[in-house]
């Protein structure tokens, strides 16, 4: 696969052993999440917003709705940067210092453009949905052309993008292993509970299976 | 409890009634997670980066090292936005419009300072590993003065703050209820697995009761 575009500004500086640029590990990152922090400046003071995306392709679709004010005046285009954290585990070291949590990040930059094209921004509906729940779309009621209008959606060229990446045990400082201390990672990952209908739910409505065996992560990593 | 100060910058624009300001509630969602996204300004380009911090009374205190570039230069504060978000579950609706997540988000705006006072930096370092996994600080070696001066802190006074949550089921069109697909929540949490020793672990080190039954959600939500 190939790799993103490198610029300094997304060069991983500190730590450069945890970064990556290839976009199989940007893809697979940006694939679990389903949520991504968009940043953006107005008035000089930034804004940071949480929302959803999907990707198509080497494109970012963001959910424009919840970053409305990032929208106002919008003519051509707004540099945005967008986040995408996974979070692995719990870093107990022996020594305060060597804490650490093990994560999966992506940052991307750019300008992100208001989609007009109503086919476009029909396909980036669906893919939304299909990257938070893959299964529901042939099932649900599809956007009609108000909803379309009133939904905002912005593409984000993938281009200028990172990762970084934590994983594995603590390292400790030599002297420090040899204490009597518990040390190790505590794994977490973003887990379904019980699926909880709806009050309004026909009593004989069953729940289909991509509900039931719902799952972000794709393998153990 | 008081409210923080309410402007035009941090008021919930968009659908309001999701909007809250009391610091009981922006608290309870600044103390359940643990990782945040720090948005600052460079060169005009936005960043948005993920990183650790805690809460002591009404100050965030960040972890700086992760975000050493926003510090490049740092004389006299620096604008930010910190955001903390909890993804509480998948609101599956009838139709794809109504799609959503229930989460709960804190956003803070305001100028985050260098903290060079050296046991104020101190007390920071312990807050974050108590906001991490509380009952480990006692354990484990504390910050020498090397590492301590190898820390950067940032603080940041929770003044210019607001939360936004949204809970419950899909709200759906009145025509669209009668629609046989099921719809209802699928509660997602970040819960812990099973915790994997250290390679160089001595094999008779018990594990702790504060690692076996870590949780983040206080109470049922």
């Amino acid at each position: 696969m190939t790799s993103t575009t490198l610029t300094e500004r997304t060069k991983v500086k500190r730590l450069p052993a945890r970064g990556a640029y290839d976009r199989e590990t940007i893809y697979s990152i940006l694939d679990e999440a389903f949520i991504c922090h968009v940043g953006y400046v107005l008035d000089g003071q930034p804004y940071v917003i949480p929302t959803g995306y999907a990707r198509i392709g080497d494109d970012l679709y963001i959910h424009g709705s919840s970053a409305s004010r990032m929208l106002r005046n919008l003519t051509q285009g707004v540099d945005v940067c967008v986040t995408v954290t996974l979070i692995d585990g719990l870093v107990l070291a022996r020594s305060a210092f060597h804490h650490s949590v093990n994560y999966r990040s992506v940052v991307i930059l750019g300008k992100a453009e208001l989609v007009e094209d109503p086919s476009e921004k029909d396909k980036a509906l669906e893919a939304f949905t299909n990257h938070i729940i893959p299964g529901r779309w042939p099932e649900i009621r599809w956007p009609n052309e108000l909803e379309l209008k009133a939904t905002s959606v912005l593409k984000l060229p993938i281009e200028e993008a990172s990762a970084k990446i934590r994983v594995g045990d603590p390292k400790d400082d030599e002297e420090d292993y040899s204490m009597n201390v518990w040390a190790g990672v505590l794994p977490l990952e973003l887990k379904p509970g019980t699926p909880q209908p709806d009050a309004r739910l026909a009593h004989n409505t069953s729940i289909p299976e991509y509900v039931t065996k719902y799952k972000r992560r794709k393998d153990d990593i």
